[in-house]
């Protein structure tokens, strides 16, 4: 890389624990250099006293419209990043957004699951590496998943997006945990230790943010659905991990084999998704961009269970925030991911 | 109760954690007097140096045989109640068997789950006192539910058992989150503290012993059954609870309402399952014989979610154990309960 | 107790972690009545949507000066009992105040301590039964001690109160962990679950207001120690619990068999303290009103090692209230808490 | 490092927790190459299996005395090296040994605390880079220092090693709490989750191998110590990290500021160890090689609290041997560990 001069990134929204994330990839990362850490609450304090393991000598800058980085990830409260980006790509600049701002397509859908307008042409990109690698090596600006629909969306994309022989996906139950990390940096009540500690709690049943990603994703709609689509969202006592549970009813009765055949063939050239022959398990995936996922025997006609294991802070968030990046520069998309 | 003589009551296996529990709430039960304390590799030691929290000043002791007391509750590994029981019941002793033993009424079913053979005969009051009340009434040696199998019938019974408007279950799909303490007192590596703290893993996906239990419990079989089953059992770092997500396809779109209607006159006269506005959390329950219940509105067309909550040591063993002992002879069925 | 009126008790604060166990406690004694709950934030909410495993048919009330029963319990922010005490002791109450308002004798030791002027004698009886009973049994109202002052006096009070063959105390030094119900129901972002999964922290080291306490319970003072005394508390996660390492170098070297014999005599009449021949768990004294003691051969010259363990939330807080109240009744010092 | 061959390493004992940590840093190291992984009762097993978390596509194989890696790390329960370094040495490879086996120098403390017997000469370089880095440096067979070892020794070595204005320690207690990967991949039931979850348990008081490492570090002896040592070892429900307190009694009354200064000299060239302000957490350095100190005013007359914190199987084990080794082949020593 003599004489080429590393592309320069900053990230707005850097002390919450996705941008924490996003600050230690980035600045482990060989090919492309960390700029500056904008923050809002934590603006002037030092990077090392909130995080003492990323060890940085820097400290979080207050975010006033700087345009100085040749790359931007945001990582901000959803709503917030709707106001920024545009000038961000208004300046030419690079953009991968980790909020739920750009996601939806369908302004009512946004509506009613983010309580906020927002204009159709507020969506980029839907950056899912496995299932649009053309699409975001093409964009200058892209919209990261949510992590409940990384992990999710991974799980069924090889179903629903190329049915198997035909086999008309009928009916999803998904039942997904996940760590407490997953809230952000809380001072809710019902989210400390004393609290969530040896508990399980099921929270916005039916009315999750990601239910209308996920179907979007999967080329149908949380409006007009083509399947019935059922998630159940939970937190348990674990800090980082989203851990899903699919039960996917098809129209034929599928042999298991043809199904994982299928899942071999449709993510050939993932690097960052696993095939794996038992039930996986958060402590695989935990620090690392691994979506992991098992096919098992369905239990009832026509059915088949997948399940699938990510790090919600890294392939749910950072990690594949960085994979988008990657592939937008023309890198390798596993550059300071492994 | 002046001039009554209290029944004696004696525990077998009473040095694992179902063991422990039985012998917290028989030795603090108004109504009945605890004996002996009878285990295996434990039989010697004291009961104080195993479970201080106990403060018990008695030893477990060698089970040989012994019928002088009244009452005998068995918390055996599956395959030992078996070869204990008949004596028991012939010698006229009350019994309540925590294992599985007794509990599937078809012997290749019992085979296939239980790896074991045995006879159609050996098969008792299935004691699940929420459905079975009157046979258990009516009973002096009963089998007590498996602790998934009682967090799941309950949360489907209303549905399965007296269908609503004859609205037919067509598929269930269930995911249940177990404590490790389920797992009983574990030298696996495993299930080890460093390999289970900040994990979840699913294990024997589709072959849980408790399915032919669950399906035969709700006037089904697993062998040929009348709606679609799917089970998949997790573990989760914490040490009590199991927390199920009940995913249920009827033939009919059902009015949720009415639903939660059919619900509470169904466990009108149960007085350890609670129906709830909210999703249950572990820590309700914790440490009660309560089922916590909360039906949601189904997400998908025909179906509705149903969640339960239960301490997996007390309503999914010791407790119902207790309870069905209190049925058995007459008592309020919540005493030494609450 | 035919035709005795059981006295009816209150208590003030009844909505955060000690008065939820406290009236868990009293609502399952056999000797007094539960009669009012009183919360502040919690007032005109349901007992049973806060706390689902209570299962308590009650609201929560607004106090204002209401004293329509016999026996108060007050579990409040520090500051607040302060104000409301006096008058409940002017109306004849009995009163158990489990905040740190009326424990230090030193208004100046008060002031460094808990940011609060107050007057000399604004300090009622010291309740900690194994050192005062005979002043707890003569009052009416009394400061319930703190949690970890309780783990620590009860290990130092036999070496401290009654010099082993007038072998000086020199130096103590003692590291405490505690479970994080010991702060409260929080909201603080420190406390959150993400934030103490797999943490450990010490904090307010060399300034805990249990210091004080812990000196003049032992006869000496914080102001005019009579022995060096270094305490460094720790939170750790674990829900409940306080786990207290004590090493104490004495003037002359002792022989631990003599320490274990003046301590099994020390003891001899309280019912709650355990002599343990191997290092206590959390585990063993969890949910129990019990604080086991273990005496380590002392490895420097002149010292020994002294472990205990309780349930911060019930020996610490709740347990010891009931202990004290059943003593000033005039009851079994057990009743209740076994 | 044009035209330069990496040198090759391979890891004995690879298969258990401190052997996947230095595979996982050695994989990733710039300047050396991951050769063979030997494991005993998981040799023929694939690594992926094992720890999927490393994605290696390698198998653990059999240790039958090869020699043709340049280095060797041995992560052996103790008593194993014994048998094996010393043909490896022999055969001129570098050697960093994880296990106990060489780190005492005297045959009969070996004895006492590893019960067993090896000869004077069975001692290597004892690796603590902070403390002997001259020595490291011209060493090639060395002994990494035990986990515990490590965070007490830095949190004391500035006092004792190089005494402040000749104030001589007199006596020092530490309580370190251990998370439980400390005790290996274990299948013992006191170490299982249901066991460790919600407990604390203090083990080996005052007869913890670590000791006589200690005071052969601080250059004192066990045998005959110069000053009065206390250690007390817990462990906790976490997976990693050491979290230490110590409290040092010197002749004179320090002022910590000047204890401050002190150790910041001390630690003037050691990038692992950091001076904090405020008590450390675990979490400040998890996952990380760091060894975070706080000094607190001390509360008895003469004293000083330190408190130190690490990750067990980094600073404590493989990080810390991998330092060991850039600093034996003349490398950056925070190569590959930043």
């Amino acid at each position: 890389m003599r004489g080429y001069k590393k592309p320069t990134v900053s990230i707005i929204g850097a002390s919450g624990y996705s941008g924490a994330e996003l600050t230690r990839i980035i600045s482990r990362h060989p090919s492309v250099k960390l700029d500056k850490l904008y923050a809002f609450s934590q603006a002037g304090n030092s990077v090392s006293d909130l995080y003492p393991s990323l060890n940085l000598p820097a400290h979080y800058e207050s975010y006033e419209g700087q345009t100085e980085s040749d790359i931007y990830f945001l990582a901000l409260p959803h709503g917030e990043a709707l106001r920024l980006v545009p000038s961000l790509i208004e300046a030419g600049k690079m953009v991968v957004d980790l909020s739920g701002d750009f996601r939806l397509k369908n302004p009512e859908e946004h509506l009613k699951y983010y309580k906020q307008e927002k204009k159709a042409e507020a969506c980029m990109t839907y950056a899912m590496p496995e299932l649009f690698h053309e699409e975001v090596r093409n964009s200058t600006a892209v919209s990261n998943p949510g992590c409940y629909a990384t992990s999710i969306i991974l799980g069924l994309a090889p179903l629903c997006q190329t049915p198997l022989k035909e086999n008309k996906v009928l009916d999803i139950t998904c039942s997904a945990i996940s760590g407490l990390s997953g809230a952000g940096r809380s001072s809710k009540t019902e989210l400390s230790f004393a609290e969530m500690n040896d508990n399980v709690r099921a929270y916005k049943v039916g009315m999750h943010q990601h239910t209308p990603e996920i179907l979007q994703a999967l080329g149908t709609s949380a409006s007009t659905p083509s399947f019935g689509f059922t998630f159940t969202p939970m937190i348990a006592p674990l800090t980082r991990g989203i851990y899903t549970v699919l039960n996917i009813f098809l129209d034929k009765h599928p042999a298991v084999s043809e199904i994982r055949e299928h899942y071999e063939k449709f993510y050939r050239s993932a690097p960052f998704v696993r095939l794996r022959p038992a039930p996986p398990e958060i402590l695989h995936v935990a620090h690392t961009n691994f979506c992991d996922i098992h096919i098992a025997e369905g239990q009832a006609k026509g059915s088949v269970t997948v399940i699938t294991a990510i790090d919600n802070l890294i392939k749910g968030a950072a990690g594949q925030a960085v994979q988008n990046m990657n592939i937008m520069l023309g890198y390798d998309e596993t550059l300071g991911l492994v």
